[in-house]
């Protein structure tokens, strides 16, 4: 969306996850800056300080699927001129909350007034250049894996806008957890990003099937996914509320996994390494398709991103 | 505004312009976000590209009242959903132009949807700690100096504001320019900083009064002022228009000269190295006030600031 400014002689690409300086030759600032909108992105049922922290969670994904610890964050609050200092305290606990979590510190920002409340967050931090996973890499042979499983987000905002009683929110709690108190891995993003073996990577927060289709358009490669993870949680609410499972999968959001593709020689010693990672397909030579492989047969997925107003 | 966080074991306090986090001993990264508002922070009459540029000159007027240059600029866009192509265009022509003008690079951003435009600039450089200029550090016997004349932003955004005839804007063009396209002062900051004589600095984009009503509460003295520079231009727009110049000079705002306290025995040198400088008072011992001292009377300055709405 920043492509409009010029982007020659920059380490790192405007379509990047963030940002880079080149500070000296086995170092670079690294700094990423992220607007959250209360009208747009803060659904119903989210308490103020849990979206002031997933702010800062979102930051820090987006450092994780690099490789990069965040050291420090600064805020930017625009405030609605009828905001209660209740609403700020709130605000406040969420940022250092989130801060707190993944180590870093908050150093300072700056509040004005707005009619939607606004934040801005901002993250910095340090890294080597050979650490850094970026988007672009990812080759013919390479093999995809994820940090986790999908769906749950985009289940849990559906049970969250919707008008449904207390004992279908709690038999379904880890789906609503999932919306209202995300992890970036920023533990394992930093393990991948040492390890060498990722040939490219983004974190899903724009739904699984858009940040495959991003992955697979920049490397001008297809990805051939046959192995969609999806908990059993998400599987129970498909059947309960007559959804597609593969859809709230592919086409979730705000989900802050990371999904890399690694040296196919490399993927067992990174696997044992990390416990958690789950292998979904493979990359090949294309133009830029994410096809399904499902049994016997194989569907193009479709280039369709989480869209905030969409969950009814 | 932010006191609601944490400062404790930072290098600056929040309280000050820019936030600083230690990379080595004899370096400091230095950080800040200022979030500009559309419907508060563009007076009329006023291109969407010079609002940009003047947002980023923002930003490095508080680096520059530090004494540090800022290297990169990153963006944070909210964008209302009715925005044009041309207008996100003009946009990115304003940034540029501004952190080009001040040597900046901008390596990235971020963009989103808001029911207002909303700015958020982030400045990022580094600086040897000992060249910081902090708010804190003014004693009794210091010298205040500025780096140029105050008043004419007052007088500019009236003009801005008025319905006042071509001709009227034409006379008075040099207050026009300086609403909309103010400059920081960089360079002389830079040197400022380097000279180890300033013991205290501010920017006065909160206005001359608010600003010396700061340094003189956060270091607890009073500041009295002598001598309040003010252009020609401010006389004669203020003669033709009945209002009183020194409230102009006083109570403006968004005008970026810089006020420090320096040491008295390197006032001198200072100024033989800085010709643009005026001495406009001293610190005295006290408990945070600020004194208008004119001829044989004295008069406390209100603690007034700049009001955006203000401006009839």
């Amino acid at each position: 969306m920043t492509r409009q400014f010029r982007s020659s002689n920059l380490p790192l690409r405007f379509d990047d996850d963030v940002a880079a300086y080149p500070v000296s030759k086995n170092e670079w600032l690294i700094l990423k800056t992220d607007m959250f909108v209360g009208s747009t992105d803060i659904p119903n049922g989210m308490k103020v300080w849990q979206a002031a922290r997933k702010a800062v969670v979102a930051t820090v994904s987006d450092f994780a699927s690099k490789g990069i610890r965040p050291h420090v964050i600064m805020l930017s609050l625009g405030l609605p001129s009828n905001i209660t200092r209740s609403t700020v305290h709130q605000l406040a606990i969420g940022f250092r909350k989130g801060a707190e979590e993944y180590g870093c510190k908050v150093i300072g920002g700056d509040t004005g007034t707005a009619k939607d409340l606004v934040f801005d967050i901002v993250g910095s931090g340090f890294a080597r250049p050979s650490e850094i996973m970026r988007r672009r890499g990812a080759k013919p042979g390479d093999i995809i894996v994820a940090t986790g499983m999908f769906g749950k987000t985009a289940a849990g905002l559906r049970i969250l806008s919707s008008n449904r009683k207390t004992s279908f929110r709690r038999k379904y709690h880890t789906l609503l957890t999932s919306v209202l108190n995300p992890k970036a891995r920023l533990k394992i993003g930093v393990l991948l990003g040492k390890s060498h073996a990722v040939t490219s990577s983004i974190d899903s927060s724009d739904g699984l099937a858009w940040s495959l289709h991003l992955l697979a358009q920049l490397n001008k490669v297809n990805i051939k996914i046959d192995h969609v993870p999806i908990p059993n949680d998400v599987y129970r609410f498909a059947n309960e509320t007559s959804l597609d499972p593969l859809d709230l999968a592919l086409y979730g959001g705000e989900e802050y996994e990371i999904i890399a593709s690694v040296k196919p020689n490399q993927c067992q010693l990174l696997e044992q390494k990390i416990r958690s990672l789950v292998r979904i397909g493979t990359v090949e030579s294309g133009n830029g398709q994410v096809i399904l492989s499902t049994d016997h047969s194989e569907k193009v997925v479709e280039a369709k991103g989480w869209d905030p107003f969409r969950n009814s």
